[in-house]
Formats: C-alpha cells, structure tokens, sequence
C-alpha cells in the first residue's frame, strides 16, 4: 500500500535499544516502513536487531536525527503521542482517528507519528512541534505501556484506516499546507518581531509565544497563510523602524 | 470498568517467558488482569518477572492449567486467534468486532481470549475449541507479530468496545472559546491596525480580511486568544502611531 510509505514512525531519545528494535517489528508486521529516530542513547546496538526478529531491514535503513525539527522538517502533519493531558490544551485525537487523519493526508504529504522517551515522553516543547496529540486511553492505574506497544497499536490502527476502502477523500484535498520547517521560520520571525516592538518582554515571552504555537498550530498553517503572515511581519517591523 | 473483569487472556504453551511478562503488562495498561496459562514451558521466572514491569500481580495470581479445555471450561464465549486463514473455515471477527463481542458478551458470564505458542500459533485442535476466530490483518509479507504485541492489540480493541459506552473526549472541557461577536470585534480592529499600517491596501484588503478570517476561523479562537491578538494589534498601532 503505497499511503504506508508516507508514514514516518520518529522515536525520541530512545533509552533502551531493544524498545527501537521492537518498535521495528511493530511497524514491518503493519506495513510500515521508515523509521526515524532522534538521538538514540544507543544505535546501532545488537539488542535492537536482536528484538527486530526479522525487521531488521527497518534498522539497516533508519534514518538518525539531532534534533525532532529535523526529523520532521519535510513533513505536512506531525502527531505526537501524549501519555496525559496537558496543562496546555492541544487538538486531541483518538487512536483510530488519528490512523484515518494519518491516511487520509498521506495522499498529499509526508506525515510523522512522533514516540517520546520511554519515561518522560515528549516534552512540552516537542509537544508544541505537532499539529495534534494522540493518546493511547490507558488504565489509570496502570498506564506503563512499553513505547514498542504503543508503536504497535498505533501502528495498527495506522494499517486499519489504510484497509479500509470506505475511506472519504479529505475534505480539503488543494490545500497545501505549510512544512513543520516553514512554520518554524514563521514563529521564529514572529519571535523576533513581537520582541522588537516590545509586545514580547522577557516576563511573558515564553507563554505568549507558546499561546500563539499553539493557536497556529491548531489551525494547521498553509504555505499561503505563512507567507501572508510574514509579509505582515515584514510590515510591522518597518513601521517600528520607522520611529 | 466491571465488564473487564469478566475476561481472561489465556496464553497457550508459551516459549519465552518474557513474553509472558510483556503480555502481563500489555494487559495490565487496558484494563484487563486475569491471566491463565496452559502448560507453560517456564513459570514462574525472572524474565517474566523483569518484563511485566510492574504488571507483576498479575504474574502472582495467574492461574496455570494443564489444557485448555480446563482453562476455559467455564467460559461462555471463547475467542481464539488465529495467524491465517486454516483449511477448517471458522466464524471469523476482525480485532474491533472481537473487542466488541466481547464486551457484549462479558456482562452474561466468563470470556476468553486465546493466544497459541509463539511460532506455530494455536493448533486445530485448539481452535476447534473457540466459538470465533480472530486475525489481526498483518502485512502479508512480514506477519512475525510477537504474542506479547497481539496482546496488546486485541486488549485495546477490548478497552476501546468497554469505553466506547461512556466515553466522552475530555477534549474541550476547560476550553472558553471567543463569541461570535468577540471574533468579529477582533476582525474588525484587525482590518483597523492593517489598514493603518499600509499592510492592507484597497486592492487585496478583501482578499486578506477572508484569509485572515479563515485562518482564525478554522482555529475556533478562544476568549484568551482574542484578547492576546487585539492586545498586539493595539501595540502595533501604537508603535506605528509613534512615527
């Protein structure tokens, strides 16, 4: 199926390199092929290829990042898995609806489904790098799940959607959307922007400008909207230099 | 949720006792803690013990049989999964019906899911025993599916049937969003400050104002949201104003 190659599985600062391995098999037994992983504290590593028990194809071919940006730069739609709601609202998917919405757009775009480290998860500022969350709607009591069996659920669920033929087209199939790169570009010159008029002061810039990831990020920027907001930008920054 | 209660995960004549383990955790993190075993070829053992990682009462109340047959012998309904397609043709549920099913049936009486050997899976003998089968659609080229991460998959198709009751998306809860009329006296100070700045000129004023308008539109602005933007706008006027 070809929707599967456009699917990315990325795992952050795996500590234990028999969980890459295994998150491996997961993915080859759904069809799913690339693996990306961001500063693995041990890769290659024999108890990786030795839990990938005949995926080790996927090792061989993985791609190894510094840094989540990087990993995602290229890509339309990035959802990261959150093991619990965060003090920060952000759109919020369920499992299945996350492997239709990952179909559904990868018929028009690189997509990501980003994994955190096996006892933190991702960060809050890695969070704020995806367009939705997804969370795996584990026991209270009980919600260790191993990042390889989250791999392998989400995985699954990632494989279902693709199966299944009763898909609807998405509804905003001309869109182009901005990549995760040009929308850093966006925050980082709104950053700079806000600071030069002194909207942004050091007592409120980090959570004004969390506010407005999180605004933009929920909306899911186009590469129109970017350049329209940039030129605004461009325009604010003249005025204030104007003085 | 009661109805979990209700069901036992029976692993038949497992090799590895890691699996075991991670098929105890599996369980544990969806809800579910009745373990049988038939005829184990090492239980208990530390490997078990290291992969339930936490999941180890589960381990310490397992239930170990001779036979299947005893370990389902109270059992109103007996699923048991299935690799491929066998010679004997069965009644045959995908991993959600099967989740289903066995919710439904969980508030009449006792429900097992059945899982076979690691390399050769259930026998027909085996099989024959089930009123279903159940076969996750693995990719057919590679279909190594480790028990352990069968597990996790059907254990999810379970929580997910027992939730889908009363599950409600705690998504917006906390959220207040901005009034229609709240929106429209941002647009308006919008148009205002972009107008004042020379940004909007009269030849693209209303194709910007619709995208502007689209964009925030889309992200179902939030009361906070709105008086952070109008509090920018106000600081760019000012800054422009200065001139």
């Amino acid at each position: 199926m070809k929707l599967l190659n456009q699917v990315r599985i990325v795992l952050v600062a795996t500590t234990h390199p028999g969980n890459i391995g295994a998150a491996a098999r997961a993915m080859k037994t759904m069809g799913l092929g690339r693996l990306y992983l961001v500063a693995p504290r041990y890769f290659p590593h024999e108890e990786a290829t030795a839990m990938a028990a005949g995926a080790d194809d996927l090792l061989a071919k993985a791609v190894v990042c510094d840094s989540l940006e990087a990993a995602i730069a290229d890509c339309k739609l990035v959802i990261g898995t959150s093991a619990r709601s965060r003090t920060l609202p952000w759109p919020m998917l369920s499992p299945k609806a996350s492997g239709e919405k990952i179909i559904a757009e990868a018929a028009q775009g690189e997509v990501a489904l980003v994994f955190g480290q096996e006892r933190s998860g991702l960060s809050n500022e890695e969070l704020a790098l995806c367009h939705y969350h997804v969370q795996i709607p584990c026991d209270s009591e009980f919600s260790s799940l191993n990042v390889a069996a989250a791999v392998q659920i989400l995985s699954y669920e990632i494989r279902m959607a693709a199966l299944s033929k009763t898909l609807h087209l998405p509804e905003d199939v001309t869109i182009e959307y901005a990549s995760s790169e040009e929308a850093e570009y966006f925050y980082k010159h709104l950053e700079e922007t806000l600071a030069h008029i002194g909207f942004l002061k050091p007592a409120n810039a980090t959570i004004l400008m969390q506010r407005f990831r999180r605004l933009y990020q929920r909306a899911r920027l186009e590469k129109i909207e970017v350049s329209m907001l940039r030129g605004l930008l461009t325009a604010i920054k003249k005025g204030a230099s104007d003085v």
